[in-house]
């Protein structure tokens, strides 16, 4: 049976986005080059919010009917929501949460689409000026803040965990949250969520009240992963790498619960970075954190990255079992030592400029069958590029099982396939039947996981 | 094994409060007239919050080493803490909630100290006088806040309830914040807690900053029900009946969740007062609701009102089971009646100056072993007055209990005896057994419930 | 002919009160008791800003039919006013300022008389239980800013001035404000309103958003000094010299421009206070100035001063001719030992509880032509004694010119008689004289001042 | 003598800006294609405010050691300056209201110069795009406030005024700000920084705290009119052009103070513009104003007008002469009509996109002594096009008077010739002549007015 659907003018209250006629045009023109397309695909998913789902495709199909239209008025702009999810109302009146998200969504599609053509000379595949671009993303969304310590956590994990896992994860949000700590996640729910209500209780005891919650999500995932109405900073970046430099840049210190390939994915990007010389004396703290149940997942984790990365790889980071209060004081004492270090460095609190990516992590992945086919999983190579190509298959990975554009592949040519050197892809294999096992691949409502990808093993 | 402690030198961050001379002598003054000892009482009970006790004597005896100093200071006032409980801090750092809450104690025993004496002619037997006092202490305490629609819920039940039911009163409590509702309550744990906690993650959602978190409480009650840190409103009332009185004149509706002699205290209280003729056509919405299993619960106590009380009593309430929805409209709805009728009779939104109490309900109740047994629980007497004699039954119950005089006194001379009509005392004794068998009289913790009190039958 | 007159009602935007029933009451009592005269008196005065006038008793005659009506309302309360002055109305709405000093009236006579009778043991000649009454009455009033640095600058001199002595006191203010320094003045016209204006325009170039032009008045003189529109806390004490310990306790430093025998009072009462032997070491800035046409008026203040007082008194303060910045910057430095010294003694910002002041220049002093002729205005006594009654003297002769009693026992009896030691009462006569030649007396606008006080000379 | 100069390192307090590495390296490029020299122009001349000076060039010249580099720092930004002038401080530290300024130049320069190359397809010489362009400059610079009512009014005038006429234009800002309404300006001296002291007044009698004093100026000619520190938003324009549609299109109503070539080319501006057939209905309060000295004045403006651009024209503005009051009552509901305007037809508040502009006026007019000879000043055209015209003669008189580049030409090839009908240019000459015998041409300190112009008359 279909959910029931609402229709309403929304206003932007407290927003700030004002557009000029150029913009609210683009916005509005339903061509191949036109905006309207991803407005509406993006403002659907910010509706879907606390709906479960891992299936863009469907999510779409199954609202063919939505529409948003702009509404200019005396007072800015409103959008008017054809047949829209009721479970995005209260008695019939938008959530304000999934109100601000709309304009956040409105507000970046027409910045991103105004920019790269932008600044004189700018270049898609120039190191620095994909940097700037994000930060020039991040700062029309004023998620830089000039006058703040480091106090933004990055939390990375699972959107489909158990109850536990999701209780422990509230539980290190709220000792966050007592240090004065922020957050900042993928924005969907799981362990993007539960750190962020532990911290909204905590922020209230401490009277906390520009406490931070910012989701960076883009279009390929916001259907998976719509924003939790705790996010009051959304921000939609362009693509999936520009999405981790974001993290990177603009997070002080970064904190792993248990979680998939998207998981996995983000530690081999952030380990691939850190481990990049330049960024040896950087200080960056990085915790791998769950409940006594989780121990063993972790070995896993750290016995891959030793094997495939080195002991090196393993100094990054911590792993901290069922002591959320240690894993709190371990950040906090981070975020001291980035401020630290940003003094001396003269470098900015709210961007770590001084961060070397590498820009095999910066430009965009396309996964194909050839390109995850190709993937040079060899160990021919530092172990930094190992970590890219690895972080490319989880990448592909991920794409194939909740991604629009992935699961079309999937469906018409079978599963990606990858190859390589068999002491990588070994344990790769084995880390993902793991992941298959415990459930992490897709949301715990689907029957069974159809994997997406083959390991053909041989050289690569 | 003892708590650890700490010593720390505390400021009113956010507060107001500053003292004269005359005021700070005062509360430095230790001998019996002296305010220091009121004051150390109730300040080591808010750091306390989040310790499960009942039993304030033994909090006291357990701290004995525990002290507080006035600290005049350039910037107001600081406070010196000489053996503070050591959970009241995060490394070190006490919680802002609980230095609020320090401040809060401080500002109204200094002023109830300097009231009774105050307003010339002032009675302390006069009912008007009465709520007159009640509105300057609400007043003082910035409780009162002109510009504001209704929108106050007051939510009672028992501070010691099992973790379903207090799941169920989270959700509620969410449900209330999502309307924009805000929470009032005896500011303890359990049913008190709950309702907060649900609330600040919804008002998060909606954005709204200002929610309010108002625990009213008094020096009796304040060491079995520490505030709860999301309490950001914390009022001293000077005793019981005021503490009542507080509620229904500030609150615009009352939930009532399961609870055991506390919350049938405040039941027979809010009906006593509803039953009065004056307040027949007075809007003042109230629902009794819990998960399915409390249905059984609520028949008793509905049986219970309907047997002692009349079905005119029963009129007075909604009970919903197991729906937080349709509990939170009910609310919203009753809010909006409220508002039409403050505004049609130009009555005041913040404070209920219409509401006519019979003094029986405000002249405090002190009970003893002979202050009990003289209850006239008979059926000789208009219904409200029957709910007034029964209040006081379950008021004397509650400071056998947990209150330091009530425990010494039955510890003295044995259980309060409480005799009347048959009709009356014995569904009363049955209710109280079942609230016994129920675990709602003492914590979980707690082994074994002794009873204080005995029904002795006869005619009162 | 008379002015035209507006009925509204009027609410209390941005203001706090609220009331009780028994404030209520008392405000609409019109007997002898009752306050409901005094506030028809103050609120006609706060009405009549902008309008020149020194005589109370006229002001009040030509608005026999202003009346003031308390009207409850569900956000609070408002006032009805009728045949209210139409200067105090912007195209028939209510000039914010005036609304707010309204409500200000409103508090501080509401707080006034619940206050004597207050606290326990309060008695009206102890000096220490007077003190403490003022810093009750300026809490109330929310003066006293704890989280604040040392910043106000008492500005006292004349409410009669000319163009040229007005623009001074402007730029002195602008000065002052361009250091972040705030005002607080007897919250009239002249002396008292250009300080604030220049301050105004200087907070704005330094966006200085809390800024505070603080006015302190009594009922005496409300009327002939209208709170300017400036003001934004206004505070009405209860007597001249309960206002006058205001200033000296709130307040970090003193600036004197030229003014009459009113600010003669004010110079003799700070001196007074300040050539206490306890209060010899205590910072508190004081500067005299004016511009090149005011040196011989100084010189002359100065001469009287060391003549009666000695040059110990001389001592107390600078005299800075035609120099704003200089003044600015004296009072900027003086803020900051002022801050020092607390600091070092632990006293507050907010309320200079260390100074010390004879109770000699507490109790109130009834000018009549007894007490007027029976001051002892010899020399057989310590120079802060000659002081107080040359300050008492001063004191009398404004109620003489301006006040309602004063000017009605005049027009009975003739004027007041002072005699005393022929040293000290020649030089008093002589400068009063100078006081009339220049117009200091009376406002430019009434015709030819007729003295209301008589030198007889003689022994006191 | 030279004035003295101060080194400072300036923080941004207050101020948003954060800078990309690209925007710092683009401000420290001293290349011809880099904005170092631009920004350390308007720096410089933010840094005189208050000095009175006509000539940019001479400014430049008399500060050839002033520097001004780019620190960046953990918290943002700051600028540190080399030998600047001493009066933008107050006992060594920086007017806030100066900090703000600079910090303004820095995001106007670096937005203008990523700007123009950015929008796909954007095209310097289509009126929408030039529309929009300024639409995204002021929304950049924040100037664009949804959620406000129209209260926006446009005070134009000399920045070269007498005593009188200066006073007169505080009285009006007075008014208006008592109606609270907001002032925008041209950002210098004279009638353009009386009636923001004014408004600042009323608007603190009112308890305004979020009262505008825009300034809108352009590289050209923030060097004779630097930004007086009431300016609270100051935004810079690339050219003329847009500065004058920046006034059209964010003001919702004119004011006209007696000026010179400047107000007459802003006059000229408005009133093509109002011209416009499609204006015909669009509410756009206009009004001429002085006091009564100045009435003569306005008569002559006014037949200029009539005879020009015929009655039409007259219609659109209103002439109040000496009657503050009524010039604000006016303005007030100007305000109210233009509100009802755009709400019917749902246009911005904030941008009054509606109102045509003719490309003519648009594009900017260089002047030379080719262009301003060839200028079709002639009668065979549309009265907006005449206007247009007339303007653009103003426009390179101003030039020749007080812009680097014109002074240089007229110094290097003598006055620019205009030649035209003589119906039209023999007014204008007259016109001319009186403005030079008011001493509306130059600043008053000034010694005798050289004309950088000369009627050459004959056909167009």
């Amino acid at each position: 049976m279909r959910e029931p659907t609402i229709n309403a003018l929304v206003s932007p209250e407290g927003s700030l986005e004002i557009l000029s006629s150029h913009e609210v045009n683009r916005l509005k023109d339903r061509s191949e080059g036109g905006l309207y397309r991803l407005f509406r695909q993006c403002a659907l998913a910010v509706l879907n919010t606390g709906v479960e789902t891992d299936d863009c495709k469907a999510l779409m199909e199954s609202h063919a009917d939505f529409d948003v239209r702009l509404v200019p008025q005396p007072r800015g702009l409103k959008l008017e929501l054809i047949n829209a999810p009721a479970h995005a109302f209260v008695d019939g009146e938008m959530l304000r949460a999934i109100r601000e998200h709309l304009f956040s969504v409105l507000r970046d599609i027409v910045y991103l689409h105004s920019l790269p053509e932008t600044a004189s000379g700018f270049r898609r595949d120039n190191p620095e000026d994909i940097t700037n671009l994000v930060f020039h993303i991040l700062r029309n969304a004023r998620v830089l803040e000039p006058g703040r310590q480091p106090d933004l956590v990055v939390c990375w994990g699972g959107h489909s965990i158990g109850h536990d896992e999701y209780q422990y994860s509230k539980e290190v949000g709220h000792q966050l949250g007592l240090r004065g700590l922020s957050i900042i996640t993928g924005c969907g729910p799981g362990a993007m969520k539960g750190p962020m209500k532990g911290a909204t209780i905590a922020h209230a005891k401490q009277r906390i009240k520009n406490g931070r919650y910012v989701g960076i999500t883009e279009p390929g995932i916001i259907g998976a992963e719509a924003p939790n109405p705790i996010v009051n900073e959304l921000v939609i970046m362009p693509d999936i790498e520009k999405r981790l430099e974001a993290f990177v840049r603009s997070g002080h210190g970064v904190i792993v619960f248990p979680g998939g390939v998207g998981t996995a994915e983000e530690i081999l990007y952030l380990l691939g970075i850190l481990l990049h010389p330049n960024n040896a004396d950087l200080p960056f703290p990085v915790v791998f954190t769950g409940q006594k149940e989780n121990a063993e997942y972790f070995e896993m984790i750290d016995k891959f990255i030793r094997n495939a990365l080195g002991d090196e790889a393993a100094a990054k980071y911590d792993i901290i079992i069922d002591d959320p209060v240690r894993v709190a004081q371990t950040m906090k004492q981070g975020m001291k030592d980035v401020g630290t270090f940003r003094r001396a460095m003269q470098d900015a609190y709210y961007f770590n400029w001084m961060l070397e990516i590498d820009p095999v992590f910066q430009l965009p992945f396309e996964p194909t069958h050839e390109s995850m086919l190709a993937l040079p999983l060899h160990r021919d190579q530092p172990p930094h590029l190992i970590a890219a190509n690895l972080r490319k298959a989880f990448s592909g990975i991920v794409a194939g099982n909740v991604k629009e554009n992935g699961i079309r592949q999937v469906q018409e040519k079978g599963p990606f396939e990858i190859s390589g050197d068999p002491t990588l892809i070994e344990p790769l294999e084995a880390m993902l039947e793991q992941f298959v096992a415990q459930n992490r691949m897709k949301l715990p409502g689907s029957t069974g996981y159809k994997p997406c990808y083959r390991i053909v093993g041989g050289p690569a």
